[in-house]
């Protein structure tokens, strides 16, 4: 199976071109970036990817694959799906473009409209959280790839939300390591100016909050302050919930356990403190854990991903195999 | 005015060395360190300190001067406070060890019975929450010096506490440079073990959230985690209130400024971005901001410090200064 | 094919057990580590690798398979390689306890004697500069895998003396990031003490010069000054010669292109800042560059791998696969 | 004594700021930056500096004082010496402009023919390698400040070149700490792209190679490779000589002690290992140390200084203290 990918000199680019090289049922016939066309995919990717060279994006646009994946920013994803779509091709959009359904809020956070495809055509997968079923993956021409604060606090909230456990709204503070902002040629991020420093961005107004609730089904706000670590990958998120009623860690693990049973790439721990980023960095996995206070009231979760795999191209392959009708993890073994 | 430093090797108590030997009004006359004793002090300080080289506990006991600064472990400067006090030396204390005023909170966190001095002879001193007049200082035996989560959590947390405005538990999530953890020779505090990582540590259970409730009279709990970030220095806070009413950005601008207006080492800026280690650490400032959520009744309010100046030394040194009588700020005004 | 791994728990031993459960021709049956012992061996590792733990080192000494990983320090490995040879394990030896073939280096630099084991039963083996054939392989009982900075340097040096061209004694100023020096619970290497800082150690005293003169035949002395880097992983070696006659940059291109030529894992690129720790950190990969002064006769070699990679347990795999006739990137590829 | 600073918002120019403001004999009267005009320097210093802002450098060329610094770029350093000269203005420039006394070398390196001022009015000061006396100084239309690299490189061979010593070329492999770029706004230099990294650039080309032997008067050639550091700020240099006859450390420590002697800012220590960037950064100190090999020919100098105060910064304000006949230390004191 052909595929090509958008925006391929980017971080999670990158990150797709070398779990693409390796992956047993697709080749990769395009790397699509106009900065860096000419030069060798493999001289920036972390592992073989053979002699592929990044072409032009109108190049690969004229050969572009039964299947693309978009790791471009958001008003080029929202363009290049449509141009894609109406060639017939399937598209895995990285982007936020793709993500919300309400109009106001897709405007207010992305500044643009929703996305107009036939129905069943477009759906949003995070398939720990929300797995489509076959039929509706089949149908799919446009998949929105979930965010990654929005994966890890989506992860987090989905078992005590389910189970109606939560009063009020909940508060997480993440931090994610600098590539989560993309390649920047900006002073902001340059290394001198974010080396040993920590601080918080958009706080109280990240577009991941509208995600999250339309996924699991929200109806309360989430306060919701990120924050920049001095580090290049990795997210941790720490989610406070006031609980309807008492629970003991046991029976938290249990719900924790339960909700996640089979699922490979999402583990819950007993030691909050072994959710950290060392253990999930360069791996597509969720570890999480959780404390209560004194009261079984208040609940902390923790939860952490590597936010190019899990929060991006790792979670991207998950779902070209489930769009494909493979086993979610092919390709992914080396990462769980 | 001579004065010792015990726990002279540390973090904290090097810093305390640095900003000792250009202070204008003492003199350090004796370095204890049982570990670093021989050593040239001047080989480890971040500044001049002169010729002086650390000497044994025991040795610098024998003569130990009017004031001394106990940069020690808890049990130590318990301990340690006891005989000095009992040579007629005044004590300013930074451990956590005379923090606490509540038997049950004291033996919990600290493994600790209560210091027993008499009436007037024991106070905590955060200066700019709650400043004791010159008469209350000038009969102190021992003073307690803030810890440096408790620093930045109180001064984030006193302005609207005490205009009555916080509803319910507030809610704080705050990172360290894993200087805070001291001086450590085990693996986990090893730099490959830390580098680029991130993780929390005693979440809901840290010996600083009785510290701040006792200091700025607050009923209800705190739902503090503390997380360790891959920086050697500084804290930064980001703490969420419920407000009682409505708030507008002005209003909590003014509330603040308010409060700490005429204080030289606190200030709130406007730019919650800007509240950052890299704009604190190596001074005695903090830096405050907050960020209200649409209802204007969410409340996240930020705090950076240097955890080993303004959560430490530099706050040493200002209760040194008020012990004495002198301009807070002297032998500071370089770190302002 | 059963393998054992000691010293299973340290950074290497931890790499060598992700990246043999996942070769095709072996089975991990045992991670020594009397430290770890009890503990889940997936905690730690960065892949995936079953539901192994830790054993007691007693304990895998009893059913020590075929083949034994030692990733244990010099005389534990000198003492555990006899031990394991006595009872027919053939071991591939990551420490430094049998690679010098001179009695008074191996005393000076490792305090040890000898070790002794009848003619054709040990060897030293860096592939890509001296490949043992396969007759003198399957007659091996202890192989003894190359140093970090030894492969590094052997690999900068082997092309330019191989052709005789060096004159006096080449120069290499090297720098590793922290993992070189193993799990250290000291003061000296806890992330306070190394962030942000820069040094030099063992400063023309490192067991690794006779490693090198030796494998490479080098008559002259290697001044060599190794430094420490505030990173977790990698090694870049700056090798300084002179040579005999003057050369131009494309001569030195084709002298390593020819003499590396098949040589999946050691790459000459012709823009030496591409040789960084970013572009082999993860692999097991060796890129290498060079630069000509004006009079074309001061080269500057430059070269970089992943210490614990081609540095240690990837060299350690390349070196199993030729024990059992195998590939020799078997298990590899997707470090390549 | 009214002052102005030019290309304020750098990272040198920031520190000049800060170290100025304390400075007892001078004020800043104008912080020119066009970039951040308008901007508090307060928002960016490490200390206090008052109400100041920045302003255009148009503005404050109208009111340049007596003596302007200017840590800008090469090109608008050279333009705007001459102006600044040209209205009577004494001229410290921290850039590379006016450093070289040889036109092709000037060609070569800055793109610049060699500036023209009278004789006397322009000269080179390094104060602990070649101090002027007070006569030329008061002369001084524009001292030129030297560069970074140079002065750790120069510090580390003067007292070998000037004994006669050193034979054949020397051999400098040096790592610098990234804001030895000056502000970047550039992807090469962002944050993702560097942390974790080593690597060279600009090897054997270096701009410093010429300054540093104009300065000592050394014939032969520098072999110069500069390194990039994953830190923010630090310069350490690993200098290998050949020395024409054997020496014995007891030695090489006496000829540096004697060389050194009563310069309070450079100090031989004997443990190398003491000589890293942690010992420097934050102060205006140079640390040396050196390691003989077994013959006592191949001498290592180890050199250690913070890039943005000794480096620059400090350096200046020495230049500073000798042009107005201060005791160069003036400003300096806390960090000595």
């Amino acid at each position: 199976m052909p595929v090509t990918i958008f925006g391929a000199s980017g971080y999670a680019g990158l990150e797709l071109a070398t779990l693409l090289a390796s992956h047993p049922a697709v080749a990769v016939v395009g790397h699509a970036s106009d900065n860096f066309a000419g030069k060798a995919v493999g001289n920036f990717a972390r592992g073989p990817v053979g002699a592929a060279v990044f072409q032009r994006v109108e190049a690969v646009l004229e050969a572009p694959a039964k299947v693309a994946f978009l790791a471009t920013p958001n008003e080029a994803s929202y363009a290049l799906a449509r141009k894609l779509v109406d060639r017939g091709v399937r598209v895995i959009d990285l982007s936020g473009a793709h993500r919300l359904r309400d109009a106001t809020a897709q405007k207010h956070f992305y500044g643009l409209d929703l996305p107009a495809y036939p129905d069943g055509a477009l759906a949003y997968s995070l398939p720990e959280v929300l797995r489509l079923d076959r039929a509706a993956f089949s149908a799919l021409s446009v998949i929105a790839n979930p965010g990654c604060y929005a994966t890890a606090i989506a992860l987090a909230l989905a078992p005590v939300v389910a189970a109606g456990l939560v009063v009020g709204a909940p508060i997480v503070d993440a931090a994610s390591g600098v590539s989560g902002a993309g390649r920047k040629a900006t002073e902001a991020y340059s290394f001198t100016e974010l080396a040993n420093d920590f601080r918080s961005y958009r706080a109280l107004r990240h577009q991941h909050v509208p995600e999250v609730r339309q996924l699991i089904g929200l109806e309360q706000p989430i306060h919701f302050v990120p924050h920049l670590l001095p580090v290049a990958r990795g997210i941790l998120a720490t989610t406070h919930v006031t609980l309807a009623e008492p629970l003991t860690p046991a029976a938290v693990e249990s719900l924790y356990a339960a909700r996640y049973a089979g699922e490979i790439f999402v583990k819950y721990v007993e030691d909050p403190e072994e959710v950290r980023l060392s253990r999930v960095v360069g791996t597509n996995r969720c570890r999480l854990s959780a404390v209560l206070d004194e009261t079984g009231t208040h609940l902390t979760i923790f939860s952490a991903i590597d936010n190019l795999l899990k929060g991006a191209s790792g979670q991207a392959i998950q779902n070209l195999n489930l769009l494909l009708g493979l086993p979610e993890t092919t390709g992914l073994e080396a990462l769980s």
